[in-house]
């Protein structure tokens, strides 16, 4: 019987130590089934929401992201994508916040809840909360069709990352990240923000996205070589700026969740607030490095680390000239497009904290204390 | 010279060992000072914030909160206040960001820059990239007049906590707090949502909080106690729920300026989606129990952290029912005021914070790394 057992595993596994490293490697799959809809020549609609999308997204002014964990992380890269491209103001909240807290609510806000399992008693008690005060405007970005919480919303956009094994959310993160670049460019559209060539571009761009993950998968044997040496860490701080500050702290929350290193993610700019007191040469400190107009500015906070002798790991994306000095440890990832940029970053991250936890051998996909679905309190 | 510089210290510290300590224990009268335009029998009124604030609050349908590290948890706080007491929709957000990224701009959004120096780099910047984009209705929070903050916003509202030597925020963090209550209630009462009868309790509460402050400080031996067995750990976790999230992210905050010990703060909701996997024997839990609606989520969520053998050390409200378990310490919180609650409960994770550097020998004052006021980037 265990023998049987294991070989189903092994099919199951199609050759992957673990559910989590094949999730990973599928995310170029997930990504590509999650934008069919747009495959081809086919266009931004609001159709892909659902058959009242169009009269939905009409009606509203501003965006209500509700999420938990790394759906939360999610929606904080969403909110600069919606306000930015779509012009819509939006806010995140953390669902156990929002669902026991006085909050103004407001009828023409979309509110968007997001759950991998769509079970996630939270996310689906903040969005029925959101819903008892008048706010009827709901879209679920949900993994699981017939969930809860795809049920109780108006509105749904399936990601189609497919059965996700592994407690630690990989593959449901990166296509979560894909509906909400569709949404709002599909908003930005609709409000007359995207002219037809840009359009045109940034639907070129998702087409390539799946062939970009790709790319940064083959990263893996040189992620594996740092993971001896932060095996050997208690701690250590992920830094980013911009759309990649979500990033570093889903980075932190992969580490934090199966490799047990007690890995905590900071905007940059909040580094001489604080944080740096920590720092010194038992912290090590990874930083995403995007090739934007904030680079600079993280080059800077990045010399003040070392300049205490920490120890750095900078995923660079090419071309941003980081690396090469002492202490300076640098993985190039390839450029791809600046918008869809933390979708890529935070691959290797994943792959970190899978090769940590490999070296500590923790039980990968079922780490202690955690479940998959958090469907109570 | 040097004798001569010691007696002058020593003059300073008044019988304290370190100026944060001696700022702890100003906070009665730090937050006296601050409410003194509504001591005795005076009433709420727009003119506290200046001259002009009656007609710039008539203006505005939503907040915005600019700051970084401590001003921004005070920050956080003020945010869950203005939506409850005042009703108005609120976003805080983190100074760095905020100025770099492509938000939506709304003229009648009140901004409110958060400083104790007035004249932090990326506040200052952040408030003036709001009035560049049109938010002209601005208002500094700060604690020296004349700092840039001050003179670049339209109103300003000054706290009285005299001058701030040590380089961990104390006695500016609770007077912001003081000065975010009256501004919410304020708002409140203008906008017709703050009944006579409710003022007059709301200002009692306020005017009794000096006194309540002073009876939360004579804990300090029973915290001291604490200090020994947190001094040799390497980790904490502080958790919190609504208006004591950001104080649990604040206590955790002066732990790591001060004492180095890698503290991470978090909404105790978010537990089970990620940080339970870091909590075992090594890992410490601070948590902060008001008696509030949320008691019996926060003791369901302690009750998973003792599950997994962390020791429990809870600041818990009179009356709360918390501790007596083994593995459960418990400090007992005199109760005071729901609304005002959080302003007292970061008294003890302070007082925390500084008896574990003690033990720690680090040079409490002057943490390594950090500078008092952050006027560069």
């Amino acid at each position: 019987v265990r023998l049987t057992h294991v070989t189903a595993d092994a099919v199951q596994l199609a050759g992957y130590r673990h559910y989590m490293q094949k999730e990973i490697f599928e995310q170029p799959e997930a990504v590509a089934d999650t934008l069919e809809a747009v495959a081809g020549g086919a266009r931004l609609t609001p159709a892909l929401f659902g058959p009242e999308a169009e009269k939905t997204f009409a009606a509203i002014d501003r965006v209500l992201i509700l999420g938990c964990g790394t759906s939360f992380h999610a929606g904080m890269v969403g909110r600069y994508w919606l306000e930015e491209y779509a012009g819509l103001p939006t806010t995140v909240e953390i669902a156990s916040e929002y669902r026991y807290r006085v909050s103004v609510p407001d009828a023409k806000t979309l509110v968007v809840a997001i759950s991998q399992s769509g079970e996630t008693a939270d996310t689906l008690a903040a969005l029925r909360h959101a819903q008892g005060r008048g706010m009827t405007q709901t879209l679920a970005i949900c993994n699981v069709p017939e969930s809860a919480i795809v049920r109780t919303a108006r509105l749904a956009f399936l990601t189609r990352a497919g059965p996700e094994i592994g407690v630690a959310s990989t593959k449901a993160f990166t296509t979560q990240l894909t509906a909400l670049a569709l949404l709002a460019l599909t908003l930005a559209k609709q409000r007359g923000r995207l002219p037809e060539a840009v359009e045109a571009n940034r639907l070129d761009a998702l087409r390539r996205l799946p062939a970009a993950l790709g790319r940064v998968l083959q990263l893996e044997p040189q992620i594996e070589q740092w993971a001896q040496r932060f095996a050997e860490r208690q701690h250590a701080l992920f830094l980013g700026r911009g759309t990649h500050w979500p990033i570093a702290l889903e980075g932190a929350l992969k580490l934090k969740e199966i490799s047990y290193i007690h890995a905590e993610g900071y905007p940059a700019g909040e580094l001489k607030h604080g944080p740096l007191a920590l720092v010194d040469r038992e912290m090590p400190v990874v930083a995403v490095a995007p090739r934007d107009d904030l680079l600079e500015k993280l080059k800077s906070n990045l010399q003040e680390v070392r300049a205490r002798g920490a120890e750095l790991f900078v995923f660079a994306e090419d071309g941003s000239g980081v690396g090469g000095e002492e202490g300076v440890h640098a993985i190039v990832v390839p450029s791809h497009d600046a918008m869809l940029a933390p979708i890529l970053h935070v691959v290797p991250l994943q792959l970190l904290a899978y090769h940590v936890a490999l070296v500590k051998g923790t039980d990968v996909d079922k780490p202690r204390n955690l479940a998959k679905s958090v469907t109570v309190e």
